[in-house]
């Protein structure tokens, strides 16, 4: 196994010190311990920056059909990955938004992300930048609908 | 909250007796040290179940530059996902090959679910039956170019 | 021509005896007359096994603006696909949901196999399932997505 | 039912006098057959015309694999849609190469329909037209991508 | 630098004398300045052609949130791309739809885009004929749920 | 018609002093001109400093072909929409590398961007933070065939 990458790269911000890793082999029983905890934890908490109550609220409408789902949104996509050092909360909600413009076919997601990315600092017309480059990448329909998207959030939270 | 979706439905088979949900208010420590652990052999057995020495490779290829996509893939997709219980590994791998031709933009990933269907004990007609399905819901471009994608896997393992 | 695949797997079901190719060498007039009329008739029983007499209907309200494409779904959809032998009704319900779901823009078509889906005797955990699967392979917006409309399934048919 | 939509526009060409729908309530025994043989020679015709001999050629090599798709192809795609009246074969091959440009993950197949719609007269910059169109209604890697292709058939075309 | 290929095509319509780039060495200040009221104005007169009073009202509705989305409407889809010589309007409407039937995923600029269709003198049998070629190559659903859209227009429009 | 958006939030940077709209009422003749004449050269200048050289090589191995495609990538792509005020460089390349991975039908484009997100500065591991995002968003093999590209990259490079 070659040295992992961000060791390569010193000007990364370091991972913080609690173990991301609970398999690695210098991790304690304690450690494990606070990882699974610290993941969830981690998980709310960046729901919870991102999206405020609105986010929490959909996962929480999972939990009769399928709780697990629920578990995997707070500890894999916010707790595993939106959490990650590396990138800062506002560049990652812009991708997250010229992704979905350009698939085209998640507007509900489209607008919570809309909503995160003012909530961490964006201002709407960096979100509609954003919006606007995927005219060229996905097309004019693709911009057009995601430009819908943002509009009724903006709208909505009086911008 | 209702009640979980599962418990509604007494002919699910049970989840397995080692719990899944490391939040649960009647975790002990030392079911939680289990936990993680555990999600990481499972990802691993189940990846090994699936797809034999050839995922392992794949995920040990990423260790360079992504680590943690690589233990995303063992304790996420496999750990949580795809060990889950009430669906079998046969049917499991047939919905994958579906998604995957009807998407018809990961025909490495397409190869190795193929590969990986064949070794939880699908038939070639049957991956040959979901690809060929796919001519209705995804369109003939697509059924085509997944039939290309397991001929080709056909041929390399001698079926 | 080399030997079709299905000759080489002797455990695959046979064909039913009807012939299902008209232009076989050895078709007879009669048996020809047959195939057209049964495939029809293959087609609507099928339909009708999987969507009750949900498909039907969609399937004449298209007879004004296009009663060509009714007469495919019939004919060729169910008639020549979806009745094929070599996978059961529930398996090829899950593989059409899977694949539904990952694509992300046939919400009215998912629809209809979720409830086929139940139709044909599969559980709801198992749609369940399927869509959490493609969590994995198409993204979280997908099977939320995908959820969204397999409970509002449910919730109409009262599971 | 309605009156069937072409009934209500006397401009749309007559379909042809061969009957289309074999279940049709005036049908006789030995229209039906007919109709069978004809729907089948009718996709031969139709894939020559379009595709000259390479079409057929990748028909033939999917009987090994899967003879029935290779049928389909014939009888549904090229004998049931692709030869329909209403459309000329120029126009038909240019919508074709606008979806295929436009969905992008379907390069093999566009190769072929660009290589068809030479066949029937299209001219190159019609061909082009169609890609650059895509710019706008899918982005520029779409029609990007679309043109490699395009220009790959050209080349090997002499043109 | 090659020839350009449409001096090679010499059956190809010329392009209008006015000049589309106004970077040629040819240009001279005149010329330029026309250029861009020139390529504004022909966009105008497209989108007209194409759309009536439609097109410019989602256009003006554009404005407050992104005037220059308006504008590249305005100037590049409509005012450099789609009214270029070379294609018929008929058949850069029905390529269009094609596309947009395929994608699946731009519901409101098929709707559009088939009012644009009759507008520029498609009969509505043959928008019908290219969304059903759409089952072909891109799946049932997709031609089921273009042809709701177009169902819709014609209905509107008294068809 | 409202105020545009931008006008009512002062703390975006002001867009250059050079008139972007070239048919606004207060162009004069002279303005006019220099709008087409730096239209492309800022077209020019993006282009260079996202893609070196390579891009402008892509773009003149169009002027075979498709001449005016060429042009679009200069004037509208780098020259009206890439080159933008309101966003910088770098946000602009990981959005666009977010899109691609998404999409994943785009690896040329997806190569030429990950080398234009290097040379304006983006650290790699940046760049690998959005692709795995798309892990979330657009699914794994979204996520592994972007990360094989991004890798090919940073190996040509010697990164």
């Amino acid at each position: 196994m070659k040295t992992p990458y961000r060791e390569r790269l010193p000007d990364v911000p370091a991972p913080p010190s609690f173990p991301r890793d609970p398999a690695g082999s210098t991790s304690t029983r304690a450690e494990v311990v606070s990882y699974s905890d610290e993941r969830r934890a981690r998980g709310r908490r960046t729901l919870a920056a991102i999206t405020g109550t609105a986010g929490a609220e959909v996962v929480e409408k999972l939990r009769d059909i399928a709780p697990d789902l629920a578990d995997w949104i707070l500890d894999f996509s916010y707790g595993d990955v939106l959490s990650r050092p590396g990138l800062d909360f506002r560049t990652r909600q812009l991708a997250t938004i010229a992704a979905l413009t350009a698939l085209g076919n998640a507007q509900p997601q489209l607008k919570v992300h809309v909503e995160g990315a003012l909530k961490v600092g964006c201002r709407p017309q960096e979100i509609i930048e954003v919006i606007l480059q995927m005219a060229v990448f996905a097309g004019f329909p693709a911009a057009l609908n995601g430009l819908a998207t943002a509009r009724e959030v903006f709208t909505a939270s009086g911008r």
